[in-house]
């Protein structure tokens, strides 16, 4: 496993090597300079467990048979073209909600001379996803259908982001719009096709198969990936700090959260009155004031609640699953995820 | 042809139409209404060459034939994804450059609410080209290759407007950066490919020609793009504002004008030393003490010249072609462009 990372290290630097020599595009020294800095810079920094679990999927579908070597770099490549979606929807999200940092560094945009040339940066992170796929996916029956899927995920994380956006952003703050309807919304669209589903959704397309056919695991991925942001939104709260990596702000930044959505679901008029004059605002009273009505609406136990009933109905889903190969691949997913602490 | 505009616009609406009606995505109200808003203000006012020429275009290769009126809804169609296409860079540009206005209205991201969901807004109307493409070509036997094609002009024009973006902004101004070599670098991916060989590489795609067969009208239709933005650069500073319809701001926004890049090249030292002191400041003694120095290095002439040698130079080039269509497509072009005043 540790090996594998490191293959998967070894494909990002030829992909990115490849990219830099484009021969659709005539680069000048200070060009390609600035790509490779900003590639660096960006792309390869997360956690990577999006782009991974290409590889390990397509190991389960393979029933663990020894992968070639074009195996291994195509599920690579496609794994790659993840961590470039994520790193292209990130640039772009940071500026969209002016954040300051990123994976523990200044945000892309942040960075002297960046500034809005980011934009164009994220353009440009977007588009490397086809010239990947060109390259290495452009004489395999799958590849349109490959296309297709990217494409069609990217417009459905946009559109997602789009509800978020004018959720949150429009106008003044207004909690009245929140509700447990509109946080699933935001998050199905948002994350959980490009977190779960796309994945996945490649491995089958490089094992032949048709996706056509598997519009239940589609679902099974979609639900699995509510339930991941439902534990992020919890874990932004309730989790030590030191544990999670980061200090979660959510209700500083007037967050859609499942925690937010939930207590106006429990609040009585008083407390509703609480929440509306203390939620998303940044003084650390205000902050107080809305985790003390968390704990006194008792969402820690709605949260164990709701974690309890999504695993057990995945699980089923997954077990009424045909294909073996298949489940393995969901409940390795389900594994990596339940009752996640950070 | 009057006609074909009231014809193109109501292909328009029913692209509209479906894009929110999508089912890939699940619009609330708020969100459907939020897109019809940003498309009807971004998309369909401009001038409608490009998609336009799509459609004259694909007549012209079918020697003036009737068109079946599925050839005409989808030659508008993919008219209008040029038009998306444009709409799409042109939002995410005026972020970048932080103009004003565009088209005689506000940019998008100046008014009230949008801001930087205007970023997210330039990633959706990209996405729609993928959402028409897809909805009305899925069935047809040139479908890859038109993916690929707005795929591989996106990425072109996202590098060239790479290189402008760091070769005008790159700390301070410097102008011994400019050269006629990065002056056409810069316009060739950022112009030529996507308003100039797109449209016809639409036509032809659907007239079923191979695009590998004709690289010599890539190429001719790139030298034309350049001209065309040449032209562009000289009427920007020397065209009657009344007649272009706008007063060019090239020497305060320090663009790299083909003007400049010819003046440095026609300098003596002393002259050199006036451009380096006025070029890109907003002042009007500066501005005029630019202009006055394009006067006396005579780029009217220069331009003349320039403008006289690309047109005998394109004619050759067209005739020498084996496609009396073709010509005739080629020809279409340049009769539009030629001595053009706006
Ligand atoms: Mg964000
Ligand atoms: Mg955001
Ligand atoms: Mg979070
Ligand atoms: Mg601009
Ligand atoms: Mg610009
Ligand atoms: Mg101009």
């Amino acid at each position: 496993m540790a090996d594998m990372k490191s293959t998967f290290l070894d494909v990002y630097s030829t992909l990115k090597t490849d990219l830099l020599h484009d021969p659709a595009f005539e680069f000048t020294h200070e060009s390609r300079q600035w790509l490779e800095r900003m590639l660096d810079y960006n792309v390869p920094g997360g956690k990577l467990n999006r782009g991974l679990s290409v590889v390990d999927s397509y190991k389960l579908l393979k029933q663990g048979q020894d992968l070639t070597q074009e195996e291994v770099f195509l599920s690579c490549a496609l794994g790659w073209c993840i961590e470039w979606l994520q790193a292209y929807f990130l640039v772009l999200d940071d500026i969209m909600d002016n954040s300051v940092t990123r994976r523990s560094q200044p945000c892309w945009f942040r960075k002297p001379q960046v500034g809005m040339i980011a934009i164009n940066d994220g353009i440009l992170l977007r588009n490397h996803i086809h010239r990947i796929l060109k390259k290495h996916f452009r004489g395999k029956p799958y590849y349109v259908d490959l296309v297709d899927l990217f494409n069609e995920v990217e417009f459905q994380t946009a559109s997602g982001q789009m509800i978020d956006l004018i959720t949150t952003f429009d106008g003044e703050k207004d909690l009245s719009k929140y509700s447990l309807q509109i946080h699933r919304r935001i998050v199905q669209y948002k994350t959980a096709y490009y977190s779960f589903y796309l994945p996945v959704a490649c491995a089958l397309l490089m094992a032949g198969e048709n996706l056509e056919n598997h519009a239940d695991v589609k679902n099974v991925l979609v639900d699995m990936g509510i339930y991941f942001q439902v534990q992020d939104d919890y874990l932004d709260c309730f989790a030590d700090p030191e544990t999670l990596g980061k200090i979660g702000t959510d209700i500083e930044d007037f967050k859609c959260s499942w925690l937010v959505v939930k207590a106006l679901e429990r609040c009585s008029e008083k407390q509703t009155k609480i929440l509306y004059e203390n939620y998303g605002k940044s003084e650390p009273s205000n902050v107080a004031k809305v985790k003390a009505l968390y704990k006194e609406l008792d969402l820690e136990a709605a949260f164990m609640e709701y974690e309890k009933e999504s695993y057990e109905k995945l699980k089923k889903l997954i077990e009424a699953h045909q294909s073996k190969e298949i489940q393995a691949v969901l409940k390795s997913f389900l594994a990596k995820i339940y009752k996640r602490q950070k």
